[in-house]
């Protein structure tokens, strides 16, 4: 640990669906001295900002090139040759891995294997870290799964209901957002240790949501499945379906496999319901002369309240409910309507607090604490990246 | 309403999915005077019981042919000429019936039309209605629909989260076992009327499980959806899947729509889970012996509980929950294993009324009154015909 590793910066790799999020972070001390993220990848109107500002238009019909352009950012920025590790979200994990670990040929492999488990994630997230393995071969490429918060859920939480036969093949109950859960657990751990390490339900609400069980600081349950499309009503998702719902729609609508999937996956939840948008602070606007995007807000709140009821049910009680994403951090009005009726658990909002999107939104007297979170994936990542670069360290 | 109308019967029919229940009510008083059921109907050993007592083996190929049986059983019993009326469950009323009606060209037109809202049940319920109406051109046929009790479910409820076009053609949640929910309301607004106005979640657990949330008398929610097939696992069924498994199942099973619907159906929940019984009482004697119907058993349960917090959530809370259906009824240690670590609702039963089947089954000071009410279909299904009898009496 000298004095030149000033000089040495870890890179946090964060990709979703058709955006790039990456981070920078000083090796010593972890701090993070850039962000930046290249949007609407596959448009004509793709950009690149770097802490918030545009910098702008680049051309990035896929997700390798979006990161060949923060990667050309990063080496005029800080020099690409300080870069002494890199770290990947990535969306799914299998059943093979309960820990994050360091990329090699087996692991590729592993995810080329499992790519249906997760095809609208998995192929750009392996062509990212692939580029990243041929262009800095020296650099060891860290794979942070968004499963691995989950994996220790009881089998009551995993197995689906139907045959047992394809749980031995691995399909079961995943879950995501992990990253995000542990961000903010971390984070709920400092704010209110002793309720941090009873019964909380941690609510992930972005483009994607789900909600997670968290007794003792382990995940029990979670509303999002052996893919991400399950749980609860998101933007374009429709969360879990009746399954009777299959043969009727491939039969009167003659939607074929792949019709269907992308019908339930970019076609439903808010942007469904609404038919105006995935966007909730578009549909709050509209919501007073639009009574579609006012029915489509009511379902997708419902459901969430409905969802920490479950939770609630499954923990035996609630401590503390955490709100995250960029819906979950942003939208008070949201929350508000999410936690209408949840008096019976032991919620009770401060308005106030509530809409200045507080740290803490519960009121002094309430018995379960209600927190506002902003989460912080490549934080994580970029912990797990130390994490493993240490134990490499020990153990060579 | 002379002397004579002691001689004058009403007959209610039941068609499960491979079994025909009925039962003959005096027309002046409404008492049951027998009650039968055809047994294993498409089997090779099919058997007539009346009244609990095994009368024989008959030839049931179809629903219509054991009504067939059922009739000539009524003939030699009360004349078939007594019979004043004919009371049907028809599980799916659609969009069109909000109250249970009488059977006319229409009605039958309407119920062909949406049949493959459900294939499982509507077609051998059309069936044995016509024939009905064939044999006895004078006698009314009464449509008793499961679907009525939830017709006034807030559009929260009501609305799917996939795309708009589809509510507008009559996919939306419908929610089942209304009669049973019917039967069970009233007994509890007899037993507990105070709590019976209030916040009610009624489980019916027998082959098929729903729950249901009923504030001040109205259903408000309920797990089972456009289909039955919807909700927690059953004994055959899943219960609501991650939409995403349908295209993972779809390519890697290479199952089409009617191979996944069957799966769905009729080789999921419990005897998928377990690969040995959809019978709850199988698997209980199994459950020491094979973890893998301890496993189902624990999901089963898990389920459950889970959508008692959810509905929970709907109604702001609980006042009372009811048990119900074969399973409800009678197995105890499924009731405790589901009100397990319910205590934050205020649930807490009572060891020996539990094990007792006992009507009363919580703690005299919960403050949510738990009970076990043995449902009655059929008494639904003759209240119903007498009061549209009356209808048409005081109409014409």
């Amino acid at each position: 640990m000298g004095e030149a590793q000033r000089d040495h910066y870890l890179l946090a790799i964060n990709a979703g669906s058709s955006s790039l999020k990456f981070a920078v972070f000083r090796q010593i001390d972890l701090v993070q001295t850039a962000g930046g993220a290249v949007n609407r990848i596959g448009q004509s109107d793709s950009r690149l900002t770097i802490d918030g500002g545009d910098i702008g238009p680049v051309s990035s019909a896929t997700h390798a090139e979006a990161v060949e352009h923060a990667l050309a950012w990063i080496d005029r920025a800080f020099g690409i040759g300080s870069l002494v590790a890199i770290g990947h979200r990535i969306v799914h994990g299998g059943a093979a891995y309960r820990e994050h670990c360091v990329v090699d040929d087996a692991v590729i492999a592993e995810l080329e294997r499992i790519v249906d488990y997760a095809p609208e994630h998995l192929p750009s997230e392996i062509a990212i870290v692939s580029l990243c393995r041929a262009r800095f071969p020296n650099v060891p490429q860290i794979a942070c799964f968004d499963t691995v918060f989950h994996r220790d859920m009881p089998l009551v939480a995993r197995q689906l209901s139907i045959p047992r036969r394809f749980a031995e093949v691995g399909v079961e109950r995943y879950g995501f957002h992990g990253l995000s859960c542990s961000y903010v657990l971390e984070v709920l751990n400092r704010l209110d240790p002793d309720r941090a390490r009873g019964r909380v339900v941690l609510a992930h609400i972005g483009n994607g949501v789900s909600l997670t069980a968290v007794r003792a600081g382990r995940s029990i349950d979670t509303t999002m499945g052996f893919t991400p499309a399950a749980g609860v009503p998101m933007g374009t998702r429709s969360g879990d379906i009746d399954p009777g719902l299959v043969r009727y729609l491939t039969k009167t609508e003659r939607l074929d496999a792949d019709a269907f999937d992308h019908l339930v996956n970019h076609q439903s939840g808010l942007l469904g319901m609404s038919e105006i948008s995935a966007d909730v602070r578009i549909l709050l606007d509209a919501e007073t002369q639009d009574r579609r995007a006012a029915e489509a807000l009511g379902v997708y709140c419902y459901r969430i309240r409905q969802a920490i009821g479950a939770l609630a049910a499954s923990l035996g009680g609630l401590d503390a409910l955490v709100f995250t994403g960029g819906v979950g951090e942003n939208a008070a009005v949201i929350r508000e309507r999410v936690c209408a009726e949840l008096e019976f658990l032991g919620i009770a909002l401060d308005p106030t607090s509530n809409q200045a999107n507080a740290i803490t939104i519960s009121t002094d007297t309430a018995r379960v604490g209600v927190h506002v979170i902003p989460t912080d994936e490549e934080a994580v990542i970029a912990a797990a990246v130390i994490r493993l670069l240490k134990q490499e360290t020990f153990a060579s």
